[in-house]
């Protein structure tokens, strides 16, 4: 038998700047949010969004992000942001994030990062993601 | 008669605090180049995403955003976001957004949003679009 | 005999979307952070930047704010913000943030507040500080 | 003979997403319009604040930044710029950027950048600004 694996989550207050003029969360701050969890999931695996190996950059760029607004944050607000790793592709990671507060739902997120090696001139090659990097990533 | 209508179409310099250490523009800037384009749309409709009329705040806050990232855009880009009104719900519109730089395909966005009056202590109720805005949209 | 006053101290990761492409943080969120020290530097007090009392917006608008900068702040880095409370003038504050990574000086900021009401038509009336927002500032 | 100079100025407008519940634009958002007219006016001599030559990074990094505020500005306001050049040092330049809208005075910035080298590991080193790119500036 298996078990509901407990989701890896995050907090983060809503500051003032983070509002707009309607009083309430930007809504392209909660991509910012989305990005605050998933870092915090890759750093509890030893992991990162972008680091350099021996000269050469590494990293999970973002290929789509998506959120579906239910209801607003606001100034002070406590959100809390449920990480789950949906899917580890031969290339890309599938993310879903859960807002809530207070236990009350307030937004879903989803994203795709393909795993990408930067090449000479700024050029971005995908790469198949490596068997230490999958480790962790399902760990 | 039918011709295909035209898109409206804005133009935006990534600016340096655009960027991030990937030396591209950072993804949730690309929803707010979204907003740039979605508010250019809606003034040139004499409309806006926020407003006032009688002391009532009323509005079209987002229900919804998406985008998927083909290309990256860099610091000094000139990015031409051409934006289709796709839906006039009857409470809700839908938009698409074509990122695009010197002819190339970036990016493809995607947003809802609701016709919404502001209540009493923050409540936000929607509302059905009425006909005065709905022309200015459709025209 | 006295002592020295124990400055409020908050930390705050950089976060990815806080770099640039030269890969440091952008100058313009060392303003963000300042800002994060300051709203719980207020909260620690029972006070906010802005809130609403019987129907009227009352806050702490900034009326200036400098930052000197003699390290760069890098992608996961712990900052701490020491914020002291400078001067509370009679209708102003003045803050000094001293921003530090690992014991290291980093960055030194500086903001000057009025107290404001807001009036009819988004006019902002400056005002005399009140006793009891006085007594909770010079707690 | 001598004359005034014209300044250089830039114009940009007050997006949504640049203000805040107090419904003003808000504080940290005039950093990223200083910046905005800072690689305009870069742009317009050739410059840039950051760039590669021969696979070296070079830059004119922030030392410091500040900002009186006078009046808000509001979401759709056009904001005018003038940025002045009022200093180049030896390894450094000191900026004056003076806000305004419809003709009244909004808000004065001031910025000073170091002209820098990116060394290995991420140092950034000082170096005297060279007779090129000093021409350039003073054109």
């Amino acid at each position: 038998m298996t078990g509901m694996a407990t989701p890896f989550t995050v907090t983060r207050r809503v500051e003032f700047g983070d509002t707009d003029m309607a009083g309430i969360m930007h809504f392209a701050n909660f991509f910012r949010f989305m990005e605050v969890a998933e870092t915090a999931f890759l750093r509890a695996r030893g992991l990162s969004v972008a680091w350099t190996d021996a000269g050469v950059g590494y990293g999970f760029p973002r290929v789509s992000a998506a959120c579906d607004f239910e209801k607003p944050l606001r100034f002070e607000d406590e959100a809390t942001i449920a990480v789950t790793l949906e899917k580890v592709g031969a290339k890309s990671l599938s993310y879903r994030f859960e807002f809530s507060r207070d236990g009350q739902p307030i937004a879903v997120g989803r994203m795709s990062s393909v795993y990408c090696r930067k090449g000479p001139g700024g050029t971005i090659e995908p790469l198949e993601i490596p068997p230490a990097i999958r480790a962790k990533l399902e760990a």
